[in-house]
């Protein structure tokens, strides 16, 4: 049985966390961090947890709980995990981070995109960056992972096979999301209030979001060389859901048969990534509640361009249940354990 | 492992049955019944199904299905399960009817409401009424099960403590209720289109909502005479989820203690029945996905009356759930199984 | 052309007056008073008045937007208007109070259910409740005017007929009342959130709703005597729009045909009071937007009770738009004149 | 007084206009045309005008209703209006036409793109496309006026400044779009119910849909020459209100103050066209129930190019207040006249 620990389990990918941790058969929650309901009870904090959970709030020491814990996952916001980590910590426990202090391996481009000073960068180079579907290998042995952001999961995974396989000029993609609400986090601002959202779609952070570098990264990576491009995220009027629709210009006559075996080649074996029918475009409705990313494409001949659309729940594949995931992988566990959950529709 | 059909596997109550029972660790799904969709793959009706069911649509052949099932569920429009049904059938196969046909024991009752003709009255009396916390005993030995409606679910259990007890005058009882719209199902009509749907609540049904006589009935035993309520629901725009906000007059001065005691009494144990903490409103965002009803009350000592809230998922415990904890029940298999599924929220 | 100042200009019902007022053939707004965004630009706040409003927001100074404007709508929490108001300003001005400071004419009840203290009772007397189509004549004299609360107006105008006729017993009146978010305000709060309110459903202030004791002194006018009654609020879903359901017994045989011939007695020749066709129930989409309330009614031999439904916006003829009506009738301009927006829909 | 005669009234569009005519001071309504709804009181097919309008909805015969109306508006399917019109009615009374059967010159393009045969291509040579800004003056003169698409009006008017002055690659051109559920239209149809569109995003018609000619038609006109571009629209859980990113590569090193004097230089006169201040994201809910387009852009110095952004409520400028636009200008009214609506927030 893994004791898991979680700092900030008062947001809402600290909650999806303990919903899943609660479904999982070889996990135990043994801490409930937070930083604004310290004491109260879980269950005062969110409804849904009554009768199921019995604990009351803990403050977020990270020392004190590498003592109960196998395993810290910390869903705070920048700064907070680089902040508290330390080598006697890690030497007792693993760390999951969904924060992105670890994500980005050049600490200057850390530094600028975030704005703040990285105060434990003698951590970053070991850090493992936790996309299952790409570094499963590495993930298994880490100590410290960097589990990816929501946007970037959903973008790199719906592009990375193009990339990888060379069918798409690299200097030519576009990635436009939109995501759900959840993702704007729980605290208490006039822009994410109900009657600001609902009715509304807007683009925000447009070429300056933050998920950009970590993107470029990773695709970088695929490329053999590194590479910009543009991200544009948009907010949606509902709960959950991340929608990518990517562009990108074909390198060459290319037949939507090898796109499909690109596809095929780097997810027939996933568990959690569903390469849809040919002509069915992914929603976000039929992945919600569960640790699926549904990817597809669709050429035109016209343009000479293809577009890559990919959808997963920000809260489960894109927070939390990628986090459980690269959980079972460092622990020796099934990967799918506590995962099979069939998305909840409608 | 129980071998469970589903008649009516493409509306939404049926789709859910589908979810609770791939979830379910001791059924398998035999036989997808559908009447709009026989031979289309069922992940192409309902695209979150996409590599986790591997079956196309079959037809509503009962007698073909007692064959290969254990248990049959109908989740289908009023009139259907009662002509299809006959004595063979019940000799071979148990039969969970999410419709109304066999859940009002008058059935001149039944066809006054209804306005059509019971065209299996023969079986009537021995269908029991799968309202799990009240008839428990009678459901483990049923071959015809009458699975309660959505509201009535809802209603029910929201108020039966009070009128068991004698707390409240039951001739004073209003129900006004709250649905999410799936509950409307799932067939093309204008009204239920989003534009209708969305930025608009309405009363329908107004005292002529066809679950009002089943819940007088229900009610009526515990009373211990019949009564008449008015019952008033209508229509949210949410896909899921039941608010029944309660009236009735006290009967003489009881405390809230006395009250809380009388939902105690036949709650503390149960599962699935969730009696908030004082001055807690019931919500439906903390029972979607679940299988759990949560209730409460407030007493008005200006006026005289208690107001009793409850809130259930109208597809979970208003539907599918309850039918597999009912098939549960009557397998001899532990009542919660496949049920303690945690509510997602957000 | 009547000079307007506007004190709490930037909440959703200070927004709504502005876009009113803007739009009315004989008003001019000279003053977006505010306390949260004193000098910024208040197209900055709302960025639908871009190009439409050029004009920073002032601070809630009453005796300097005294000398400037004919009257000064006050859109702001309870208390501050109580706190501004004197003598000089009322010989200067006319005032009409979006909060519930004057509504109320015993001020214990007001101090019991607002919990504060007045600091201006000697002006209760004067002030008018300024529901139009009850209190017409007094408010075309008024100097100091209560302007009726959202679910109030909505309340009382769908009940008011048969109380006024002595069709019901007003002793079991019910209200079960149903509001978009809007009505919660813009403030900053986590219970607001777009992913708190959305996809659910919820009673608040049960017993205790700040509406009730308005409702209750309003009704009992017309009944000639005190009454109590049962008022509960939900939130729902949804920006704009209230429903009531209200639930009486009534007095003695009355037939469909009397009840609605008391509605049309009181709204037959009122522009903004819809009584819809038998069987039609309100809906909130049919109303958004404009200063209509649509009221409609059901019988129900069973219980011999009377189910009445209303339906307003609760920005419009809920708070702003009846604030216009008010202005209109205060300063002898045609009582419909600005209001006549169709409603939009969808 | 302009009397006009609506063919297709009861859609979303055609109540649109219905909505606008009302309040327009110079227009009377003397058809509402219809083809499901003969006969039906038009306030029973949409509540909203309950007491406002008292006419029946009439059958869709061009000829009859050329006698009686000065402008006929078709806001009806593809290939209708071409099958109604014919020399002696536009003799007699000026059409406009909202939809897209006199959109496209080439006829080729339309019955390609359209899947239908063209049944008056006689008349696309004189019609004369509505897209006010940019075709004024031959607007004046026309008698059969194409109304532009929904998503149309909002790319062109997004993206026309750039390509016009040549700031911009014409072939780098990428629309993402993003649409309300008012532009699926009001038939009855299961991905348009409420429970399958809500909670959800997707993408459709991907590199397919039919707005996509039109597009590159007007956008190739500014440009002058031929152009392909990528267009992908996206279905949104939220009435109404299209938002549009677009992509595009800069020729060369222009500054942001080239770019803003591009738009300035084509809108800066325009009423129905805001140009938004730097850094502000358009966003649909502060155009709803307006004639509004919002548009701006930022540029991106890594990748080379520019993101505009424009956004505008489909069923007004995209359709109903377009057409307005278009008949004032057809009739020699000011261009504004009935169309200062302010938008309606929240």
């Amino acid at each position: 049985m893994v004791k898991a620990g979680i700092i900030g389990s008062t947001g809402y990918a600290g909650q999806e966390l303990v919903r899943l941790l609660l479904q999982h058969p070889e996990a135990e929650i043994v801490w409930y961090g937070s930083k604004s309901y310290i004491d109260k009870r879980y269950d005062e904090v969110f409804g849904n947890m009554f009768e199921i959970v019995d604990a009351r709030c803990m403050d977020d020491n990270m020392e004190k709980l590498a003592e109960k814990a196998d395993v810290i996952f910390t869903a705070t916001p920048q700064g907070l995990c680089a902040s508290l980590v330390n080598e006697e910590i890690l030497s007792k426990v693993k760390i999951i981070d969904l924060s992105a202090d670890f994500r980005i391996k050049d600490v200057s481009v850390y530094e600028q995109w975030y704005g703040i000073k990285h105060t434990s960068p003698q951590f970053i180079g070991e850090a493992v960056y936790g996309l299952c579907e790409i570094n499963r290998e590495q993930i298994k042995s880490a100590r410290l992972l960097a589990n990816p952001g929501c946007y970037t999961t959903c973008s790199i995974l719906t592009i990375y096979p193009l990339v990888k396989e060379g069918l798409i000029d690299p200097d030519t993609i576009i990635i436009d999301a939109k995501s759900g609400t959840s993702g704007a986090g729980r605290s208490a601002k006039v822009q994410n209030l109900y009657c600001e959202v609902n009715e509304n779609i807007k683009a925000y952070g447009v070429a300056s979001h933050r998920h950009t570098p970590e993107i470029e990264e990773q695709l970088g990576y695929a490329a053999g060389k590194p590479l910009v491009l543009n991200f544009t995220p948009h907010l949606v009027p509902m709960n959950r859901g991340i929608l990518v629709t990517a562009y990108a210009s074909l390198v060459k006559e290319v037949t939507d048969k090898e796109i499909r075996s690109a596809y095929e080649k780097y997810y027939k074996a996933e568990r959690f990534v569903r390469v849809l029918d040919p002509g069915v475009c992914p929603e976000t409705r039929f992945v919600e509640g569960s640790n699926y990313v549904d990817v597809n494409f669709k050429t035109d001949p016209r343009t000479g361009r293809v577009i890559m659309m990919g959808t997963t729940d920000n809260l489960v594949k894109g927070a939390a249940g990628q986090a459980v995931q690269n959980m079972n992988l460092m622990f020796g566990l099934p990967e799918e354990m506590g995962l099979l959950l069939v998305p909840v529709f409608p």
